[in-house]
C-alpha cells in the first residue's frame, strides 16, 4: 500500500455543548494542522500516489471555507459539536467529495482510502480514516 | 476509523540481559514520549472518540507507576528486559484494562481498539497495537 | 549563559482589529503552545536554572487564565488586538512577576532574562524576550 | 501488533519527466528523512521487534547507495520518474531482501510487515507499506 | 525584543568544490524547510511584528526563484560553494532587501534584525543573522 | 553571525540528591537529544561554518564517552547533580576543548561561540551557551 500526504492549517473559534467538556464549553478557539493522507495499492502511470499540486490546492480551498470562522455560527454545523474528530470526518467527506469529481485529477480515481488527521496541539490530535 | 492520541511522558533506568544488547546490558536510562491512540468506529453522542480529559488523566497515572523508577527492580518486571517494544505492550494492558473498569467513562465502551508508542529518542519508537 | 525551556498550552478565541489582519478581522481561535524559557549566568546551589516543578505549575496557572477564553472579552485586554506577539509578552510579564513575588522558589531570583514563545501552528511563532 | 521504527536521511538530485510534474521538471533536489517500521504479532525471545542495531546499520547502509547522487545518472532507476512514492517502494524492497538473507538477524524472520516512508519537507510524505 | 517566524521550503540539486565535501563533491540536491524570524524592539500600531502575510508573500517570492533549480548552473551563484549556511545569507540579504524596498509594509521599517535558518534534514540546520 | 547544528543523542540512568528533586531523587534516567550549535561573524574559505562531518564524529565520540551509563558512578561527576543544564555545560566543555586541540579542522579556530542544547522530553530541555 502507497501513501502520500500533504499539510496545511486552519484557525478556528467554537464551543461544546455537554457536561463532559467542562471549560471548552466556553466558547474559545483552535489550530488545527491538518494532514490529509491518500492511498492506493498501485502508483499511476506517472509513478504518483496522487497530482501533490491538485491535492495541496483542493485541501486548502476546503480549509479556507472554515479558516478564520466561528464554527458555532456555521451553517454546515447547526446543533453539532465540532469536535476535533468530527471535524477530521468533515474535511475527510469533503475532499473524498473532490477526488469522486475529478479535482483532483483523472488517476485520482485509483485512490482506495484517505486519512484526515487534525493536530490540535504538541500532545493532542484525532483523524478520520475511510475508504474511498 | 477514527482515532484519538493523547501524549505523555516518562523517564526511567533499566539494563538489558543478553549479548544482542551490546553496550545497552549496562545500567542506563531513557525518557519515553508515550502516545495513546484511542480508535472507534462510530463516535459517542457527544461526538467523541473518548473524553480526552479522562484519557489524559488515566494515561498520566499509569505513568505515573513507572515514572523515576529503575525498572530494574520494579516487581512486575522479575527477569523481564523492559524493553520499548515490551514496555508499550504494558502500557496498553494498562490502559486496556482502565477502560474495562470503566475509568475512562460508560462511553469508552464503544472504543474498539487502543495503540500505544513510546517515542525514544529523534530516530528511534516503538509501538503495540491492539483490539479492545 | 544557561537556558532552561518548559512547554505548555492553551485554546482562544479572538478576532482582530485593523484592515492588515483581512479575514483574520473576523471571530475566529488559536492554539498556543507556549515554550517559557528562563536563562541564568550560573547554576543554582543545586545545579539548577529554576525548579522545573515550580516554573511548570506557574506556566500553567497563568495560561488557565487564559485558556478556553474569547479573549475579545478578557477585561485585561479591552481594545486591544491579542495578536500572537502581543500575548507572548503578556505571559512574559506574568511569568515575571511570579519569579519577582517569589512562585518560582528563592533560587529563581539568579534568574536574569525570560523569553516566552507562541507556537501557532507548523509555518508560525512569535515570542518576547526581556531581561528579569 | 507490534512496530519498531528506525530514522535517517539521503539527499539526492534528480529531475521529472511528464507535465503533471510542472516546475519539478527540471533538475533539483531533496533530503529524504527515511522511517523503516518494522512489525510482528510477538516479540522474539529477547523481547525485541528487531536489533535495532542491525536495523539501522542496514538501512544506513541501503541509503548510503543512493546518498549524495543523481538518480537521473543511477543505474537502477533508467526511465523511471523516481518520485518520494516510488523510493519509498524501492527502499522496501531493499530492506525487505536484508531480512530475507539474514542480515538483520535470524529471528528478523519473524517480522510480517515493513513501512517505509519518505518524509520530504515539513508538509509532505509518502511511503510505502508491504508484507514479508 | 520581539520576533515573529515564519516558515516554507524550497527543494534544489548542487555539488560542492573541495575535498573537505567528501562524496557531496557529488551532484546531489536538498530540500531546505525555512524559518524566517524578524526581530523589533517594540509592536507597530497596530500590535504586530510585521504583516504575516506579507512576509509570507515575499519569503514565498524569494524561495521560488530558487525552488527546483540546480544551483550549480545558478547566475547568482558563479564559483560558489552553495553550502546550507552560504544560501541562509543569501535568502537573508534577498528578504533584507524587500523590507527596505518597503515590500513587507511600512511598519517593517521598524525591524531591527532577521534570522533566516534553513534546516536540511532532522539533524542539520544553519542559519545567518544580522541587523538591518 | 552565522551558526551550523549537528545533532545526536545519548541515553543515562541517574539520581538527585536534593528535596527540590522530588520523585527525582530516585534513580530514574534519561534519552538527551543532544543539539550542538557552532557559531562564527564569518564562514571560512570553503563557506562553511564548520567542517558538519569532523563536528558530527566530534559531538558523537563525546557523547560515546556518556552513552548508557549510569552518571552516579561515573568518575567525572562525584557528588554532582547531573541536572539537564549541568550536562548541557559539560558537553559544551568537551566539545569546545575538542575544537580547541583541532580536531574539528583548522578553520573550526574561527569559531566564536558554541551553544549546546539538551532536549529531555517533548516540553522540557536546557542549554548552555559560552563563547570560545
Amino acid at each position: 500500500m502507497y501513501s502520500l500526504n500533504v499539510r496545511d492549517h486552519f484557525m478556528i473559534a467554537h464551543s461544546f455543548t455537554g457536561e463532559v467538556f467542562g471549560p471548552a464549553q466556553r466558547l474559545h478557539g483552535a489550530t488545527y494542522v491538518v494532514d490529509a493522507t491518500f492511498r492506493r495499492e498501485e502508483l499511476d502511470s506517472d509513478g504518483l500516489v496522487v497530482d501533490i499540486g491538485l491535492a495541496s490546492q483542493q485541501l486548502s480551498a476546503i480549509l479556507a471555507a472554515l479558516n478564520y470562522q466561528n464554527l458555532d455560527d456555521h451553517p454546515d454545523f447547526d446543533d453539532q459539536n465540532t469536535t476535533t474528530e468530527f471535524l477530521a470526518h468533515q474535511i475527510y467527506l469533503r475532499l473524498a467529495d473532490a477526488i469522486a469529481r475529478g479535482k483532483l485529477g483523472s488517476s485520482a480515481k485509483g485512490l482506495t482510502a484517505l486519512c484526515v488527521t487534525l493536530n490540535e496541539s504538541h500532545v493532542a490530535w484525532a483523524s478520520y480514516e475511510g475508504t474511498l
